[in-house]
């Protein structure tokens, strides 16, 4: 798990209120893992590596790991029914699964070691996870493959993780049935068309460097979690991008992703911010009607 | 801290090996740290999280660990004897280092709470290691700006981590002055023309998703560690880059950086491998030779 866009939202809280929302959040995730017989390898700032049948063998592994992350997601709405009673923001959670052989040993140095996990199916598992957006569990073809038919999803698309040989197929799970049964909630977030396109400079993030290219953009859409961009940048699906808008609208560069282009309109694209900016909606709609008069 | 391409290599590894490499690299790596007066806050897999300063304030912070991080550099020449002679592969690692506020707490959930570091500073030290190298200490400007003129660098470029709202200079330390003085020793590592140019396929890697976009190449010249590709690709300072030649010269994906560009010769650039595959100077050069005949 990881929390989108975390480093921005620490940014701008105290440490104080930084440790409370963590341990809320991680409070609350930890109740939930425990119920579906996960082991908590590591807390690692504000993501959470969680194994299924280690050290314990459970056949149903793989089950337990989806219903877990599914039942995960459902609990992020009392999380932040906490968060926002403590005047703490929103917080949106993403969830990688991935089915594998691990190497488990006591790996350290002398005076300190620690239970620890390594090998290619625990990076393949983080790698996952950093395709997700906000309320996702995204699992890998080899998860699938556990569950057949067991599971519904939204659908999938094919990644190739760098460090790794092949192309894997990647699924976008909102429902498990069987022993363990979870489905999330259908999310009413329709989007809906400005009255005026707003336009901002859109940048490509590459990896973990903001510094790509750039140009011109415009949202000619909005709900509250996604967008419809309009820009002459080829984007494919999963691009990280960066938003700057008029400082009226947001003074903060705002994240988002690409999560799928038209075929008959390669410049217009579906975004989903990562996380959403509080208020950013609101703005924008205010600014297209504005525009619009 | 980081091994460079460590899933790759612990891939052609028994689980019972993974561990042994690790056990020698963080043994050794521990007992550096504890010199300087380090605190090894997490491994994380193959990764040390090491904080100076905190829990026992150190002046000197900045310093010991700049030092701390050139004698672990130091320190790899022995920990790739010990990894050879027990029949294992060398290892490359890269450091990095940042200075600032953290927050530091009790973090997690009720049955379990560790000593947790988070804020922006322990993502941006985090991300300034993901620029590196095998073999280098690359330090952020801040951590520069503490050092002053004690420190001396092979040069600095700017960097834009995604989720930072400005550019940040990064350098490339090799030797700091003073109560901890250390200065690592020159590398003899001089780039070799090529008998003959030997044809590759390029693709960039788009962050963590190597699925990006392609082109033909030819290694020019050869060092045991760097390389001087030709591609019409356009690539800059930073970019990954994962090069597929013929299977005779090497079956598996082999990995670079793109350490700088000629600004005469834009199609030329010169790249480091991440990390070295065993054995491809010596296949390249074989088959240049082959070809030149």
């Amino acid at each position: 798990t990881d929390l989108r866009g975390f480093s921005g939202i620490s940014e701008r809280l105290t440490a104080e209120n930084v440790v409370k929302l963590l341990n809320i959040y991680l409070g609350s995730m930890a109740q939930v893992i425990d119920r579906y017989g996960g082991s908590i390898n590591e807390f690692i700032g504000d993501a959470i590596l969680v194994v299924f049948g280690a050290p314990i063998f459970h056949e149903d592994a793989a089950q337990r790991a989806v219903a877990c992350s599914l039942a995960m997601q459902m609990e992020m709405e009392r999380v932040n029914i906490d968060c926002i009673a403590a005047g703490l923001p929103r917080l949106e959670m993403g969830i990688g699964v991935h089915t594998g052989e691990v190497i488990i040993g006591n790996i350290g140095s002398k005076r300190r070691t620690k239970y620890g996990l390594v090998g290619r199916n625990v990076n393949l598992a983080s790698r996952v996870e950093t395709y997700t957006v906000g309320g996702q569990v995204l699992i890998s073809e080899a998860t699938a493959a556990e569950l057949g038919d067991r599971i519904e999803t939204r659908g999938c698309f094919q990644v190739k993780p760098k460090g790794f040989a092949s192309a894997i197929m990647i699924y976008d799970v909102f429902a498990i049935d069987g022993p363990f049964a979870v489905r999330l909630p259908v999310q009413d977030d329709e989007l809906e068309a400005l009255p005026q396109a707003v336009s901002l400079r859109v940048s490509v993030v590459d990896g973990k460097d903001a510094g790509g290219i750039e140009d011109i953009g415009w949202i000619e859409a909005l709900s509250e979690t996604r967008a419809l961009l309009r820009t002459p940048l080829s984007l494919d699906p999963l691009v990280n991008v960066k938003l700057n808008f008029d400082p009226q609208i947001s003074a903060d560069d705002v994240y988002a992703k690409v999560l799928s282009r038209q075929a008959d309109a390669p410049q217009l694209v579906q975004i989903r911010f990562t996380p959403t900016p509080a208020g950013l909606a609101r703005a924008l709609r205010r600014e297209a009607e504005t525009k619009a008069q």
